[in-house]
């Protein structure tokens, strides 16, 4: 059989073989992006289930329109209101996962050889998704406060060309940073300058453990080139599949096509049980619970990383989010060390992923949200002496 | 901004706007293809959702395989084995509906200008989905056996290049023809000369109302080159956006890697709950009682075309399924008499949009399984009257 060119870009094997590895249970995972399953309002959840099978069961299980399930996009956006993006549920299209809304971006925007603008490092999957469209990744400097400016406009001179910028400003794959306010208004600034569209993920955002606030990038789009992606996955439960997006009227409607064209609809009992569950509970409180949760973890995972690191490494001190990224001394390639660490039975993801240019391999991301207290205590130190035991043979 | 041009080969708003205004309470519409609502087992599925929350709830709420619930794989193939489909749960993906099977058939195969073969009319959502992949869609002339041999030879032998073959061989969407068994041996055999991927789609096979069962494709399938798309769509529920590919591993591995960089898995809560709900409860009871809705209600529309199509019109006969075909003398634009059916307060889908070519105007799509029975009988006869008025006005 001949398959497409493309195809050959997607091949996911090795990620799915590390997460497959990990998921056996012999085995500390910091490798995933996992909510706790103590995350999960079951009960709430499942008497929302109930209601809604009970009183509207045969509209739960039936078709139901693409955009989406209006209720349900209408506690959006109200909830998008208070935060400071301004809109309507006509504004918001039902994604299957924020994934998707990644794959239906490609879709949109990306003919081969097109330049998309990210991070680096960026979210893997989200390298992946675009790749798929046979655009070519162009990776902007990075540092502690988001995207460098100065990068940034050498690279938009450069290719004044380039069609999409994808970022995650707050709480970043894998990084755990946020940008400043000023760097998001400057980003802002030059993508309008040069008709730049940008799609913010911001599955992170909620969680915040300490520290203010920092606006959104689409809550300060005032020339609409900002696409939106908010996700249920992290604040509630990724089994339901349910991501949005939020964009102006007539790229909403292109997604809308994408959207329909891909699968017709986001799963009709999903977006009746969000939005019951939304109804009758206070997501806020749900997010409250979980980021006490994961601020404790953060808290002992960075403490055992300060202990056990060897000199010359470091890492990110998340203010929210799922994950934190260490940067070991460049002698330390971190995939080829997953082999020795899943025989002592801990596992990270390698950072090499996350770069566009597969160029830095002495970086790591670690999740803190899925482990036990005590996993992350003997995981990290587990971890943490390979690197030792490695620097000292040289 | 600049978009793709794939997009614009996706525009779906006509589609929805027809449908939009068919699901106005005041119109009856044949021009969906939505199942019954009393078709679901609503307190089944209810009770399976609740035990699998009460029992399972954090699993259900997770992110889980990519390749989808093991334990449902399990089931499918066992079902599938029972119907002649040799396979393990290994050789199934699980897919949200199949309409995504479509559109990863498209990213795993296609290439822009890549010959696809169809059957002349098809599903239009096929033709959408595949348009997205800017491939060149070639209808293969069909009569009420299925594909014409001799046309899909000289096709294939004027294009031994073609990529991919896209048919719904039983009851099929839009006309509800079943292919021989003779034609589908016929065509395979072809197929494999030409060594040509046969995509075979099949969510309407178990609503069988008369006549007996014929093998599907990928159960003759020796050579390893039929993709099998089946679903839950239309014997469970379309709510849960669940449907499942079957293909050589080799295959399977690449949509696989495709499903997970479009939207990284289905649902994990609708596939747990569909999976307990085929544990508890007898499918194929279901199935039966659906089915016997489903002819009463084709014997009426069929019976109530008979009486008031004007002469030179024709309706198919289907054994199952869920819809009919109305072929109306050339000098009537089913598309053009939509404005006049809607003000009358009743709709159908105008059949253009189902010929790749679109060259045919006179012909249209009706959906028997959505409407109640009182609305079949007052619906067709409204329909009738302004297709004998048009011919009478000449």
């Amino acid at each position: 059989m001949r398959f497409s060119k493309r195809i050959s870009q997607m091949d996911t094997s090795d990620l799915r073989n590390v997460l497959a590895l990990t998921a056996r249970p012999d085995i500390i995972s910091f490798a995933g992006g996992l909510p706790a399953p103590e995350a999960f309002p079951v009960e709430a959840l499942r008497r929302a289930a109930d209601r809604v099978l009970r009183t509207q069961g045969p509209a739960a299980l039936q078709y139901a329109p693409s955009q989406g399930f209006a209720p349900l996009r209408e506690k959006l956006a109200q909830r998008h209101r208070a935060q400071g993006i301004p809109c309507t549920a006509d504004d918001i299209l039902m994604v299957s996962g924020s994934q998707q809304g990644l794959d239906l971006a490609g879709k949109v925007f990306l003919e081969p050889g097109d330049v998309v603008l990210c991070e680096n490092p960026t979210y893997l999957a989200a390298l992946t998704a675009f790749r798929a469209y046979e655009c070519r990744l162009l990776p902007v400097e990075t540092d502690d406060d988001g995207m460098v400016l100065e990068d940034l406009e050498q690279k938009l001179s450069a290719h004044p060309e380039a069609k999409l910028m994808y970022v995650i400003p707050t709480f970043q794959n894998p990084t755990g940073k946020a940008w400043s306010l000023e760097r998001r208004k400057g980003v802002l600034a030059l993508a309008e300058q040069y008709g730049l569209p940008i799609l913010e993920d911001n599955p992170y955002g909620d969680l915040r453990y300490e520290g203010e606030a920092v606006p959104t990038l689409k809550s300060m789009d005032t020339g609409g080139i900002v696409t939106y992606m908010g996700s249920f996955s992290k604040v509630l439960s990724p089994g339901l599949r349910l991501g949005w997006l939020i964009a102006p009227p007539a790229l909403l409607e292109k997604y809308a096509s994408a959207k329909e064209c891909t699968d017709l609809q986001a799963g009709t009992l999903s977006q009746m049980v969000a939005d019951a569950y939304l109804e009758d509970n206070d997501l806020d409180a749900n997010i409250r619970r979980i980021s006490a949760l994961y601020k404790k973890r953060r808290d002992l995972m960075l403490s055992c990383l300060a202990e056990g690191l060897p000199a010359g490494a470091s890492c990110t001190h998340p203010q929210g989010g799922l994950f934190l990224w260490v940067t070991l001394p460049e002698q330390i390639d971190t995939t080829a060390l997953m082999p020795v660490m899943t025989a002592r039975k801990v596992a990270y993801l390698p950072g090499v992923s996350f770069f566009a240019g597969r160029d830095v391999r002495c970086c790591l991301r670690m999740n803190y949200s899925n482990a036990a207290e005590d996993q992350i205590v003997r995981g990290v130190e587990t971890m943490c002496r390979v690197f030792r035991d490695t620097l000292a043979k040289g």
